[in-house]
């Protein structure tokens, strides 16, 4: 039986065009079952720079104008990585054409914006997608996996932190993620984003939130040039306001009555990309941190009572999610295996018709606790969340 | 010159009583500068009992009554680590009779009796002193250290946690320490009371917080007899209400500008005796975790760019508080230093004629944010720390 | 101006087949300036493994004769990762063709072999490159990099183990890298080849050892059927003997008068792939374990006194080799990305007309050594590895 | 019943003597239980010294001839921690007189003395025991109890290294540890003794031996003075030979086939105490750093194939050795407690009529092997332990 394929077009070409081009790449190597997704056009606004990613990327062609890839017949899958504020418009035309959308998170820039792009897909029968990749790494696979058969009992906490510190340092420049208009939102809708569909992974719904946000650096020397993730201070040293959070913090309790707190910061100097959680049932306890992606710590009060205590579990044993595919045990994967695995999920989804998860409906639910807590802060008070 | 002597009358005499007495016990031999403590006379409601403990911590006499204690004028110093709610009445006794108090944390059930306690004790002019033994952890006065000599810099973030996990099971007895009227509060006057004076030592002043409290089981089966820490669950199998919170957490503001997210707990699988924080500042960060006592683990920006990492201090180095009176490097310390060291800075304070800290105003302050962080949980709003 | 390409044909496609068939494949998005590899034939002796696995890995044709892999024009460049015994052959007649030449370790059975491969490989002016891929972990090019600049002072002991656990069970069944006349060696030339490459590397020459070399488990169950990795236990429960080293340790005497200790094994429960060293000079030590390949341990003695501990580096940020080419600081990178550092490497150094590092020359340093301890084991004597 | 009472004679004041001292003073605190020693009598050369001493110890008395305090008809156990070259003058004069021995390691300076004390201490009949204190952290107790209940199954490797790094500076004085004639050996002597008692713990009998020594630094400025474990560079930096090994390491066969490899050194920058060993056996493995000295790291391969991994125990357990008679689970040990669970073993083995351990055999075995392994770098060869 011939392996079926599925002819891609993609709108984003910078750090996730990468990173999802890569996956497209890689994927039959490792996952030959899978459909084949074919590389055929990239598209970005900036004709040179869309011009180079094509080439280094591998794409059949490229294109400026994103409209002409989704009327492209040969295309049956929207991969959108463009900036957010641009998500919406692009989805809700790609599934009325009938495309399947797999989408990069946020998913919008507001909840009535997602839930119309929910709508929009669901009325068209597509299947869509959401980019929250973390969910990929095995060993929160593995964490799923347990607190799903019970092994961990009834969840009482769930504690995550995403914990960067590239803005430290109060002379880093104003780029354009610090920008209100163009990132919607700073670390709370960068970072929480991803601890909040952690916990509906791991946990379930949340009920309702108390939240506090702060911007410890006003404001920020304007770059002088900026491109990708990198820009420079202005050598006038003019200065420009930073319009979005820092750091959120927020306390949660979930539909299941286990207690959450959550915290998102760009200023926890020494962590570059910890995002971690931990969660504790009546029957043991898990963490997690991401700077040790492979690893996942599980303890059992089953144990017996003298050799009791969080065991440091390798996630690439074959017992473990998607290790077949790859090496043998110890062998550790990276960041960028999680974008692999999630396509895995998306093919599979659209070979069996289902719809892949996450989807469009766990953007949607993200996107509203986030809200919750944007309102919790502005208004000091607890939000539950089916207020919006 | 002769060294001085003080006589110790104790009130207390089970867990606390214990680690104080090895405290005095102990002393002169590592600290022979110190003033040294004449374990005088120790006093417990059982005759029987603190018969036992005289003999067996080493103490010259025993007594039922706490005033007739007071009343031996060979006694300089009150220690006082019986319960909670008896602290006030003996406190302010002592202190009426000049003697120098060092009482256990909670410093008192209520705000206003801490207050009490404070100004009775300002009015006699006598050392007053608070039990928050984390302080005196070398890997701590190394953090305090550390940001006093602004090598951290402006402080962002405070984040802690006192996670423990003998409650897990909901099969373990209602002890004393789950009922209000006895213990006063649960999780959060028992351990959010460190972490606060901590934050306090490290940080400074709270501004204002706001909190979630639960009690996951609601009851709990009687003992059938009880002593000390343990107890078994009734032969009837008879049940009864627990009546305490079994965890809070909250957020706050601290008056520098920093946030802090506080949460304790006795629920966490796997977790003995968690008692850790996370400081990050704008020139570095710090971390702890009082199961591994003796590290410090600290960050600088400043290091190279590419030999940036947190660093494992093991607290145990010349350099360090305490460690010329211990043992060579890498020879660690344990929990029951916390508590001696706590007795130097006791005798350091009345030869020299000052203040011990942490004082009685360190417990008011402690027992304030306490209290708003209680209010906050019963009117579900943020609290300012100066309402109360 | 246009990027140079090479052709290349790779004679083997099981576990190294497949990594470095990745390996090409990926070179060219994230090292765009490298010469870029031309995926042309990929060979082996079974006909249908061999088709599946070139249409699986992506390569253009697929052959069962390596001899015509080497005498196809377009091909430039000969990667070889068959089965150990048919290096030597392989190489050779590359060599002679002209042809570039990628070998997997170990480079041949025996020292004269890979001495004449060697000889073979700089009479004919090739290009030759070894594959031990270990040198390409970021965390390890750290290490080199800081004690090249000395920043570790004078080398005093190098410790290094390769802890491996599969053979645990000893019902695990006779595969093929059990039995001698197949694999060569057991633990000694699959692991500790690399140990002693990465003192090579970081260290400099070794002078003398002594070694000590045993097999636990001396007969185990034949297999049933074989394939890859894998094998299940005959049904008839026949045994086979065990012709392999289980585990090999030896210490030795550097050049530069430093002290090694080198243990290789395959019984080391729950070290899955621990490829670890550590390295203590004069200024500072460095460790590393392969399973958390992204970090390097570091300390200095020129720290200051109260913050003196080994430092946790994350070795995914710019200022670290190869980071550029990936994700922001804090997405780590996993095994397979050392392959394609090599690769990088081969082509740069292909592109400058100068020899990769390491090449044959590594290879023939790394079998003496190996040899030298095999003597010593035989012998029961310390051996000078020039001996050999 | 009245508990019994030992009258103690001391005969050493510095770090081993106050850390003895201090284990007699707490021992009745915690294990009441136990036979009481009475710390009748310190003994030292230095008048003003072993004065102050004994003050600031706790002792009734001081003494300068340690002849006297084995007369002195109310000691009834001697306790040796004076320099090494007199441990076995003093032990064989206290066993003639019917006295209890305890003595620091190394037992003594040769193999032949220690036998020689051995057949002493047997012949009068009293109780002997050696130093090795490192038995003693209940951690080390738990992997005895795991291996000795069979949970680890048939042990493979032991590997051990005693790492420590004060000799790191070649600036750092000559002082009395580096001269042969007053030390006896260097790293050796004091360290490897130490993993030889382990293994001989844990393991079992060592068969034979093959050894590597290095003394790094040759020469070291001459100390002004000396005092203690303190010592300052000569002003005239006048420079003396350094007489022992800066580091020792061998390789080992147990006689229950088990490969062993020890390492010893003072030259492992940031290491500060790291006494540490793995064992690996057919059913788990163990793992221990004393710089981490309440946690056993623990790996069983019978645990289900999804969560193994390297569990990490907090020896703080009531089901862990000695632990009730110490602080709740998490309240962490230190150094000394080491010394006074060996006090304990003493009184209990007194007070039950049966020989402590380890006991002198201990201290012979533990010789033997070392003196094998100097024969061994002496003559570069093998060296069967029973050879000597």
């Amino acid at each position: 039986m011939a392996v079926e394929k599925i002819g891609v077009g993609m709108i984003g070409y910078k750090f996730m065009g990468k990173a999802h081009s890569h996956a497209y790449k890689d994927l039959s190597m490792f996952f030959p079952q899978a459909i084949h997704p074919q590389m055929l056009v990239i598209c970005g606004r900036d004709e040179t720079g869309v011009k180079q990613a094509q080439e280094q990327f591998g794409w059949q062609s490229c294109e400026t104008d994103w409209r002409k890839v989704i009327a492209n017949p040969d295309v049956g899958l929207i991969d959108i990585n463009a900036p957010s504020n641009v998500h919406k418009e692009i989805a809700i035309e790609a599934a009325r054409a009938g495309k399947h959308v797999f989408c990069e998170k946020p998913l919008a820039l507001t909840l009535a914006d997602a839930r119309e792009m929910l709508r929009e897909a669901q009325q068209a029968g597509i299947k869509h997608m959401v980019g929250f990749n973390y969910r990929f790494a095995p060993a929160v696979q593995l964490a799923r996996k347990l607190i799903a058969e019970g092994r961990i009992g009834t969840i009482r906490h769930f504690r995550a932190q995403f914990l960067q510190d590239w803005l430290t340092d109060d002379q880093f420049p104003l780029v354009w993620r610090l920008q209100k208009e163009v990132a919607g939102s700073g670390s709370h809708g960068d970072l929480n984003a991803h601890l909040i569909d952690m916990a509906h992974f791991l946990v379930g719904g949340i009920e309702e939130v108390v939240g506090m946000s702060e911007t410890f650096v006003k404001e920020r020397p304007k770059p002088a040039a900026m491109s990708g993730l990198s820009a420079a201070g202005a050598a006038g040293g003019e200065k420009g306001e930073v319009t979005v959070d820092d750091a959120t913090l927020f306390l949660a309790r979930f539909a299941n009555g286990a207690l959450g707190s959550f915290e998102a910061t760009r200023f926890a100097a020494g962590r570059r990309c910890a995002n971690t959680f931990e969660i504790n049932g009546s029957l043991g306890s898990l963490r997690f941190d991401f700077e040790r992606m492979n690893e996942l710590e599980v303890y059992f009060t089953s144990d017996e009572e003298d050799v009791q205590g969080f065991r440091r579990v390798l996630a690439t044993d074959p017992a473990h999610a998607y290790a077949e595919a790859w090496w043998p045990p110890g062998h550790t994967l990276g960041y960028e295996h999680t974008l692999i695995h999630e396509v895995v999920e998306l093919m599979e989804a659209i070979s069996e018709n289902r719809q892949p998860v996450p989807n469009f409906e766990d953007g949607v639910k993200c996107q509203q606790v986030l809200d919750a807590v944007e309102l919790s802060v502005a208004e000091r008070r607890w939000v539950k969340v089916q207020e919006l």
